[in-house]
Order: C-alpha cells, then sequence, then structure tokens
C-alpha cells in the first residue's frame, strides 16, 4: 500500500506560502506503515490538477489532496476529482442541509456561491465538516482512491485522524493496532545517539513488531520514534512501555520528554512536584526563556517572573551585580541570585554572554555564562556556542532549560 | 518560459522536516517575471527521481532540483541527472582540486566519498561551491535545462542568486531589469488593504512595468509586493520608489516596514534617531516583546530592558503597582512607569492581560490592557484578541510594537 499527496493552491507556488500539511500528512502515512514516495503542489488550475491526478494515480494506490475545497470560483478541487473519476458533480440535499445548519449555527448569511461546497462527485462519500464549512471527500477510482481534504490545517488534521487514516488501514488490510510514541533528547548529535541506542536497534531487527527512527528537530532537540503493532491497542501501548524503559536505561538524561511534553511543560511540572517557584535574570536570551516558560498554561503556579536585564547598569541597579564585567561567572551567579531576591522566588537562574554580532569585554561571541542558584546550592555553566545571533540565543535558551530540568530531576523530592 | 520545483530527499516525504526550499525558489521565480506550475518532493531513490525529472521535462521549460548532492551513497541527485540527460558521469579534475582546497583550507580530512562531489555529468556546467562542498550543476537536456542545487538553505540561495536565476532570465530571452520591493503592513485584513489600495492597481493594469501582489505573512502582517521592469536597474528603483509613494499615500501607518527590515528594528531606529531608551513591563507577553527587540543587533543601543511581572506580587513589590485587579488599564499603566522608572529609561511599556486558557478577574481570555509612557505622555490600548493562548500572546506582542512605533513616528524629532 502506498499513498502519494498532491497539495492544490497557487500561493504555494509564488511563496511565502510553506506546505506544512504534506510534511505532517507523510509523518501520520509512516507512522501508520503506509508508504508515501512523492509530494506534489499544484496551482488552482482545473486541467494542472487533472494530470496531477493522473500521475499519481497512475504510480499510487491511494492519493490525499489538500486544498481547493473553498467556496469561490478558484477552488477546483471538486471538479478536477470528477473529472478523474468520470463522473458528474451534484449538489448533494444531505450536504447542503449540514451547511445551511453551520451557517445558521453562526448566524451567519450564507451566499449562494457557499453552495459549491455541498457539491459532490457521484459515488465519493462526503467526510462531514465539523469545524470548517468544507466537507471532506472519499472519491473511488477504480480499485484505487483520492482523498480530498481541505486546506486548513487544523480542518485537514481532524479529519485526516477521523476518517481517512481508517479507511486507508482498512484498504491496505491492515488488521494490528500501530501505536506510536516520541523521546524527546537533546545534548549530543545523532551519531552518538545512534551509537547509544544500538542495542536496542539490533535487538529489535528481528522481531518485526517494533522500530525504531530518528527524527531531527532541529532546535528542538532529535526525537526518537518508536512504533509498536499488536493485536489491540493495549498491547501495542504495552510494548512501547517495555520499549521505552529499555531506551531510558541506554539514555539515562538525555530523554527531557515523552510525546506532546515540551521542555519547558517538563520544568514546570518539575517546579510544581518540588513546590518550588522560579525568577529568571536574562541579558543574551533577552526574553526568550521568560517566552518560552509562559508559554505554559498555569505557569502562574511556578513562574514568578524574571528581569531582563540588557543593560549593564540594569544588572547593577536593579539585580545588585557588583561593578566589574558582566560576562563572566560570577556575575551570573549575581543575577541569579539578585532575580531570586527581587522577586522572591526559590530558585533563581542568571544567564549571561555574547549573541553578536562583535565581541564583548574581550570574550568572543557564543560565550555564554549560566548559573542556577537554588539557595542550598549554585551551579554554573560556561557555554561556547556557534551560528549566528539567533542560533546563539536559541541554544542558549534550550541548553538553559534543559540544564534546569536536569538539576530538578536530581534533586530529591520533600515529602509533604 | 517556465520552471517547475524538485526537492529531492526521503526526509521530505516522512515528515517532520518540511520543504521551505521550493517556496522560497517560487517567490524569486514570480519576482523574475517566471511561472512555476509544479513542486515536487521525491525520496532518495534513482529511479523514482529519474521518473519525476522526465515528467518535469515533459511539460516545463527548466527543472530546478534541490538535494541530494551530499557525498553518502544515498545522495543520488548526479547519477539521476546524468541518466536522464544520456550521458555518462565522470570525475572532473577541476571540482576535485577545487573539494581538495576546501577541505585543505578547513584542516579536514578529506574521505574517499567525498569525492562524489567531484563527478559532474558530461555537457554539464558546475556552479562552484563558495558556502558548502558541493558544487550545483547547469545540465542542458536538449532545449531544456536542469539546475541541480545543494539542499542546505544557505548553499542553495546564494547559487540561485548568483547562478541559476541570470542563466533562467538569459534562456528566457528576458533583458529587462526585474526589481522587487516589499511594504510591510499590519493592522487591517487582506479585502481591506485591497480596498484601499485598488486605485492604484487599476492605475497599474495598463502600464506593464509595474504589478502589485499582496502576500499573507500571518502574525507578520500582510506584505504589499510591488514588482518594476525597466531597461536598466536603476530606471526600476526609480518606478518603485515613485510607486511606493503612491500607495504610502493611500496606506499611512499601516505600512511598518520595508523590505528586510522588521517591525522590532523599525521601533529601534526611531528610538535611537529619538535618543531615546525602553523598558518593558510584560505579564500576559511574558518575554516576548523582549526576545523580539533584543534580537535586533545593536539594541543595547537603545533597549535597557525588562520586567517579566508574571506574578501578582511582583508587579506589586518591583513596580509598584497598587494593590487591586492587575488586569485593568491602570494596572497597565503603573507597569509602565514603574518599569521606566526601575530601568531609569525614557519610555515604559507595559502590558497585562488573559492568555487563557481560563478568563482572568472576571475579565474574558483575550483581553489585553496596554500602557505607552513618554512621560511627557500616556497612551493606553484595550485589545480583545482571539485565538488560542500562544496566538493571544503574539498578537498582543506584534500590536505593542506597532503602537510604540506609531508613536513614536508621530513624535517630532528633537534638533540635537
Amino acid at each position: 500500500m502506498n499513498c502519494e499527496i498532491v497539495a492544490v493552491g497557487t500561493e504555494l507556488l509564488l511563496g511565502p506560502s510553506v506546505d506544512t500539511n504534506s510534511a505532517w500528512i507523510g509523518e501520520r502515512l509512516a507512522e501508520n506503515g503506509i508508504a508515501s514516495h512523492f509530494h506534489t503542489a499544484v496551482g488552482d488550475n482545473p486541467a494542472r490538477i487533472v494530470d496531477v491526478l493522473r500521475i499519481a494515480l497512475s504510480r499510487s494506490d491511494a492519493v490525499i489532496v489538500t486544498g481547493g475545497l473553498g467556496p469561490t470560483s478558484d477552488d477546483v478541487t471538486r471538479e478536477a476529482i470528477a473529472e478523474v473519476m468520470g463522473v458528474e458533480l451534484n449538489l448533494d440535499a444531505k450536504l447542503e442541509a449540514e451547511l445551511r445548519a453551520i451557517f445558521a449555527a453562526r448566524n451567519r448569511e450564507m451566499s449562494p456561491s457557499n453552495l459549491r461546497q455541498a457539491m459532490r462527485p457521484d459515488e465519493a462519500v462526503a467526510i462531514s465538516a465539523t469545524r470548517g464549512t468544507a466537507p471532506g471527500l472519499i472519491c473511488p477510482v477504480g480499485e484505487k482512491v483520492v482523498y480530498a481534504l481541505p486546506g486548513v490545517p487544523a480542518e485537514m488534521k481532524e479529519m485526516m485522524q477521523r476518517a481517512v487514516l481508517t479507511d486507508l488501514r482498512r484498504r491496505s488490510g491492515e488488521t494490528q493496532a500501530i501505536v506510536s510514541r516520541f523521546l524527546k533528547t537533546w545534548g549530543v548529535p545523532e551519531s552518538v545517539l545512534g551509537e547509544m541506542v544500538a542495542p536496542r536497534v539490533q535487538a529489535l531487527e528481528s522481531s518485526g513488531n517494533l522500530t525504531i527512527a530518528f527524527l531531527a528537530h532541529g532546535i528542538d532537540g532529535i526525537h526518537i520514534r518508536i512504533t509498536a503493532r499488536a493485536q489491540s491497542h493495549d498491547e501495542a501501548v504495552a510494548l512501547l512501555d517495555d520499549e521505552e524503559s529499555q531506551l531510558r536505561q541506554l539514555l539515562g538524561q538525555l530523554v527531557f520528554a515523552v510525546d506532546h511534553q515540551t521542555l519547558e511543560s517538563v520544568v514546570g511540572n518539575l517546579l510544581s512536584a518540588h513546590r518550588m517557584t522560579l525568577a529568571l535574570a536574562e541579558s543574551v536570551t533577552g526574553g526568550l526563556i521568560a517566552a518560552r516558560l509562559t508559554g505554559v498554561p498555569g505557569a502562574g503556579d511556578w513562574f514568578k517572573g524574571g528581569v531582563v536585564s540588557y543593560a549593564t547598569e540594569v544588572k547593577q541597579s536593579v539585580l545588585k551585580v557588583p561593578d566589574g564585567p558582566v560576562v563572566t561567572v560570577s556575575a551570573a551567579q549575581a543575577m541569579a541570585q539578585g532575580a531570586r531576591n527581587l522577586l522572591a522566588a526559590d530558585v533563581g537562574v542568571g544567564i549571561t554572554g555574547v549573541a553578536g554580532p562583535t565581541e564583548q569585554e574581550n570574550q568572543p561571541v557564543g560565550t555564554v555564562f549560566v548559573a542556577i542558584d537554588t539557595s542550598d546550592s549554585v551551579e554554573t555553566l560556561e557555554l561556547h556556542l556557534s551560528g549566528d545571533r539567533q542560533r546563539i540565543r536559541e541554544t542558549a535558551c534550550i541548553t538553559v532549560l534543559d540544564a534546569l530540568r536536569k538539576k530538578l530531576q536530581e534533586r530529591p523530592l520533600l515529602e509533604h
């Protein structure tokens, strides 16, 4: 079974719009054991969409088309699919009723052009719209199939999960449950990670029901995807649990989060577990760390706030950093302590350094000093980061959050 | 003349890697008046790459291929192109010498596999590598042409600008200079912007040497691209200058930046021009505004720093916000004044609000109060933003920066 992806929309060809839908769909297909060999983007042109669909159907068992299902005259995916199927496109009374109900519920006038969204190629099965107004379509073409989904990512993803993957799995004859889990790592390159988990990759080679893959996420680290196949969902989850614990024995503290967890949500959970609050003093990162932490819902329970002490005199007057050089480990320590005192927090973190473009206090670009002050102990780091200004700031941000995570994980939990 | 784009790399099909190269190339082609009707992504499979190239050459005059030019055995773009050209792939002595010079200059050992990057299909012309190690290729196929470029964005972009666009323009017989300029706007939707500039769009319909296009950049606003064609670069720039001033008369303060300027760099330039410094007090945006401002090189000249006053007691103890509710316009005013005083800055900005997921002090999610305090005057804003937590925070961030820009632009410049 293989399935290719076609993204429709002239805006995808002309920039700056980037087709993120196809990568997301490709990832879901891979997780479900379905091969995908080609992605194509094509403009809102009926003849070209027809050509692209015919090429796709000549070499793949299934095609997922995103976009071109809107209400305007340049939304022509429905027409193109009907032509490829060799059937007529007709108004579907049930889809029309659903569409009118959506507009009525939103107290919005429905214009006649919106009725285009209730058109269905004969023999196609509709996927009801639950988030937007455009229904999806499942369109048989001989033994093969074309799925049409809206281009709006949230609508596309919901229909993909609800209807398309199920139908694809049924067609592929796949009866096993396939479940994936992601272990997110930070701190070592993919080659080192590969060597560390090599014993498990070798052990699994003959197993057939568990696979491991590495996915590089840039500044979000390298994610290890474990995929399990079993007779039931529960059995697959049990396989994942066992494999996760085997991998964690090899990887130790390199794993910072699982699945939908983020580094900042993990830090927040650890602070909550310790019943500790955090304050920051950021210079080189300039608010990046605070911005990530406050992105976590409920951050107010464990995050007091921070001082972006960009100017030297702010470090001195607000955080009580002594006179003298400020790109030093002792300045980072004074900043951490100053933030902890000023904001009355349990943990203070100070970050000072040089993001460039020019050196500062004779310290080269990329030099960063960090202090984590938990009042009973102070840990310091000296980093030498490479890349441009943005890269140095972002790498410092994730490195500081990861160091804080490790320090909190090592700390014994108090009995409450 | 039309040119399609092929991105090579199995990682593009499996997620999470998103093909950003093709959108960037598509934008450059559009600016240069070259049509692009199809983008295709294909894995590192020689037979499939050959098929995709043959389909592309059957319907387009030129093809730009990115990726698959690395030194490892799964980098097979060179082999696939040679097959499509019907020629042999041979080691090029000049490319080998260039490659050895690159490794020598970096004091790195060159492994035998690296020699793959010095292979050139007979009849193809190499584009020297100036950033990485992989040379690009210009490969004639009958009257048509395939360009092969590295997948690393910085390497690809440099070769595209240096070699490919020039060659494409020569082949297309285009002798005119084509130059684009981007006016970046924030604050009104695309439909309203379209109505505002309709007189210019109509006036240009018969001109032939100037075009206007709208590009939606999400949280970075809507950009208006003006493209001019003329006998010389200088003449094209003169046309752009004239059109920009005509559009600015219609758009007024909606234009926040031009070309590579960002909203935060414009704010920084305005603060420098006024010889003023800035301090922030961020609650709901939690450091996002500080992080954007400190991303500007040289921000230390005009940015003192900020307080991320997430906890209510931090607003009170550090910024001297009076006891009582903190999601109010008067709290925003007190925060702005507190930041200005504490950090000894000329301008203070305070932002407080509710990002969700739950309401606070009976204020619904999306309520945001802003104060901009320049000591001689205080401006306040009350925003009601929609979307999820991230969307509300990001929209608040850009709205505050834009309000600060307008206030600084309206302020008369002092003689120095």
